[in-house]
């Protein structure tokens, strides 16, 4: 069985094997492989693939052509909307279905922080992703181009440039997200990185993948 | 008498008016005109005018011209440097010269956060300002171009794409402000529009002609 989750630049696959076994307890069915896959969505053929794959996609282009492929089954449909919102991307919702109680941090272009208590989530905000906030700095004085420091002390009030800069992105998050006093998700491709800053919290690159488990689970699809 | 904040794009002027009067308090000397005038950095000839002008300049470019106008005084050299860092904008050194305890958030292209404690500078950050900012959430999505949210209420997790931006982007900076627990003031030209978030801030446009002019009589200038 293939998982899928399609984004702005990428396929990014993984595989799922189930465990066959007498207990009736389909946690143990599911097995995720560690690593998965990705394939540039502006070349990948989606029709070449034969098996069965679930997925998510917040790609508009690559959904419709998703659409039209009967082995293509898309997960979001089966998810109660009911305390999400109607624009929030579905990598989003898919990572908060997979805890039932913390904050996540999704570390890519963008950073998105979601707080989910006893499985409802209960909100969160964008916050601008490492490479894009660098641009941003850079854009507003060529003085400010550098690349953040992520063994800054966040408890010294900086007195150079790209501390100066380091302290403003990863400071005020730090504190917006410690403050909730909950268990720390990381995932995306940056939650390495935040790892060096949020040291208790877990991380969990498969977030996404979990979720799509759990409601794969639920609607007894598999 | 003439100040002068020179930026990148524009020449700052303010005028002084000497109030003499048989007082020995300086104090009492100096009068700033409620408004100044901008003058644009490329257009302006800065040898046009013959009055003396106390400046300080961030532009490379108009440094060098005005290095060699003799009824231009660069004030940066007065001032002690010893608690300051080499790279820190002219313009935020002034700024903190106008206190003598209080965070400086100066909101313009970029938004700089400075501490000074009994008129020493304790360290600040570089935060983007509201243009830069909206400007990065657009470039990451088309969904999140958005104009932020002012009114927004930050004790609440958003659930909705605008103010999930711009909780990123206010209640993050908020927070960091407040914690400092110490008088706020707010300058530069976006002043206002932060002072509808922090409401006990003092806003204060003439912050850096103020610190202009302590230095002024400090050195004994005038």
């Amino acid at each position: 069985m293939l998982l899928c989750d399609v984004g702005n630049t990428s396929y990014h696959f993984i595989e799922v094997s189930l465990q066959y076994s007498n207990t009736k307890n389909k946690d143990d069915y599911f097995k995720l492989k560690e690593k998965g896959y990705k394939k540039d969505v502006a070349l990948f053929d989606a029709s070449s693939v034969q098996e069965r794959v679930f997925y998510i996609c917040v790609n508009p282009h690559a959904k419709s052509i998703l659409s039209k492929l009967d082995n293509w089954i898309d997960l979001s449909s089966y998810v109660d909307m009911s305390s999400y919102y109607e624009s929030m991307g579905v990598d989003r919702i898919f990572a908060c279905e997979a805890i039932s109680t913390g904050v996540i941090l999704d570390a890519g272009s963008a950073i998105t922080v979601d707080i989910v208590k006893s499985r409802i989530f209960e909100g969160g905000f964008i916050y601008p992703g490492i490479r894009a906030m660098e641009q941003t700095y850079k854009n507003i004085s060529s003085a400010l181009d550098y690349s953040f420091n992520f063994e800054l002390d966040l408890d010294r009030m900086p007195k150079n440039s790209r501390d100066a800069i380091s302290y403003g992105y990863l400071k005020t998050l730090y504190k917006e997200v410690m403050v909730q006093d909950m268990k720390i998700y990381l995932t995306g491709g940056d939650a390495k990185k935040f790892a060096t800053i949020f040291h208790q919290a877990k991380v969990d690159e498969n977030l996404v993948f979990k979720g799509m488990i759990k409601i794969i689970k639920k609607a007894d699809l598999c």
